[in-house]
């Protein structure tokens, strides 16, 4: 592991300086402090001094609610905290925002901050720091991302493949032919992931992948009230749904349109969000665990601390059948 | 959780009864004892008195050699022990046959031994206790196996899409393009996923896949010497290998043929044995950090225990590039 005089050597500088930058002193220039925070991350230096100190972590987040329980990142918080604190970690969550990421390096801040390593949720592909990560040297646990060959770097989800496989299995038991799917844009590693997901489970069932029977927008309730509609003109008689929230904007505007969930269509979401059980009709979807998702981003990094280089962890997505969900109707 | 009680209703018999059924006493039929322990697994019966006396758990083994450094089971085990032992449990290393699991069920093994989970090492789909683990109720780790679906069972392995993806880009960057791979027959969940990974790697790189760059055969002496003059005659200039012990008898082959590694022809390995550091050439491999293997199948089964629904944890495969490689050679 780096230390202060590798720093020093590298920048030709003196210890103390090196020093001065490192904790953020006010008597030398930002440019300096700047060099001596990105060499630090360059060699792998950790701070000791901080290390002794306190054990520190983060939980960085963006793009992702969590303050209530029934926000999507609540639980997941909650359940690694619950492995963390329990090891005598101190875990600060802290929200990012795109701008901050573009003034900082992700590997200085972590050093500044003195952590020790982290968990992401709720990045896209469009947030910076996500470049970054393919080489950075201090544990990161992704979640619902991927980057490849680092070993330092792990990722948790739930399996986007199971999840569908098991969806479009009940609706075919169900009688079901024609299957639609509407979510976000693939700009997520994990929307990528579960229009693949779609594609494989029609596939491997030997149902027509059709691109009408397929919609994909940013607005929730605008592409909702676009593609439905265009969905179901196309004979589709289910429809499976990238997001809770997606399938849950479908429930009001059937309602809207006066097409009757399960009997016209049926109807699947992807989360299991609280708030799904108690919809009209309450919600068919596939479930993340998020608490265990949560306790999941904790081994990880356990694993990456103790030189483990684990690369993923795919939790279950078991298929919760509540009520939006039918035989298929009898089409002319 | 089921308790002594609740196998006696389902079966009308006596709570005492089903004690001597599940203590293995003497003074009750064998029939008997046989419905106790099967009924006892159905309903997740867990022999709480055990669990008193003893923490035990166990690595059940087939087809894996393991009792020096330089087998491969060695040092999964070793992993999982060091991570095991630490936090409290006895391991048992079982060895097992086909014909054993034949005669005893696995749920019933492991009720009746006072196991409270195990790491299955070494199973092909062959092994009969591979169809138990679709239903089975008891915490399982498996190794190079996948079971859909069952929260009571993970998978831990290395990412042979990873490696072999590394594999093809650095044997592209030495400008081959005829690239062939010699694997064991496709009768196992891992030696399937590594030949879908080979065919991925081709495509994503467009790369042709023909089958005669293909040789797949049991016997690793007889499979080599059949298939790598094939392979060669048809212009292929390096040959992946599902598993170093098979990349190791080509090295062999090639010196017979005065076939000069990797001046006419590189090879790649999977594994990263020890003894690849010393083979002449020394080989190039896909390296399965066994250690790590064995820890993260104690990470795996410590989650299935505490009921996180774990479903695969993949490490990463890096390539360790020795002298088994080269630039491909000038054909006419």
């Amino acid at each position: 592991m780096a230390t202060i005089n590798d720093i020093a050597n590298k920048l030709g500088v003196s210890k103390s300086t090196v020093s001065k930058g490192l904790n953020n002193a006010t008597d030398i220039s930002d440019e300096m402090k700047r060099k001596i925070l990105e060499t630090a991350v360059e060699l792998g230096y950790t701070n000791k001094r901080l290390l002794k100190k306190e054990q520190k972590i983060c939980i960085l987040i963006e793009n992702m609610d969590y303050k209530t329980p029934n926000q999507f990142g609540h639980d997941i918080i909650l359940g690694f905290k619950q492995m963390a604190e329990l090891e005598g970690w101190t875990v600060d969550i802290v929200p990012l925002t795109k701008e901050f990421q573009r003034s900082t390096p992700y590997g200085v801040f972590m050093i500044q901050q003195g952590y020790q390593a982290s968990f992401i949720l709720g990045f896209s592909l469009l947030d910076p720091w996500m470049q970054e990560f393919r080489s950075a040297r201090i544990p990161t646990v992704l979640y619902d991302n991927y980057v490849k060959s680092n070993p330092r770097i792990a990722s948790v989800g739930c399996d986007s493949q199971e999840g569908f496989d098991l969806a479009v299995r009940h609706l075919i038991q169900l009688g079901h032919r024609k299957i639609g799917l509407i979510s976000g844009p693939l700009d997520s590693y994990i929307l990528k992931a579960r229009y693949q997901a779609y594609l494989n489970a029609m596939e491997k069932y030997g149902l027509e992948v059709n691109n009408d029977y397929i919609g994909l927008g940013y607005y929730i309730a605008e592409s909702t009230r676009t593609y439905l509609p265009k969905l179901v003109e196309k004979g589709v008689t289910a429809i499976l749904f990238s997001h809770d929230i997606r399938a849950i904007s479908a429930l009001t505007e059937c309602e809207d349109r006066e097409i009757k969930v399960p009997k016209d269509l049926s109807i699947i979401g992807f989360d299991d969000l609280p708030m799904t059980a108690y919809t009209i009709p309450p919600l068919t979807t596939i479930r993340q665990d998020r608490i265990a998702l949560g306790k999941c981003g904790y081994y990880a990094m356990s694993c990456l601390l103790n030189n483990v280089p684990i690369g993923s962890i795919l939790l279950r997505a078991p298929l919760v059948v509540r009520e939006s969900t039918g035989p298929a109707p009898e089409r002319a």
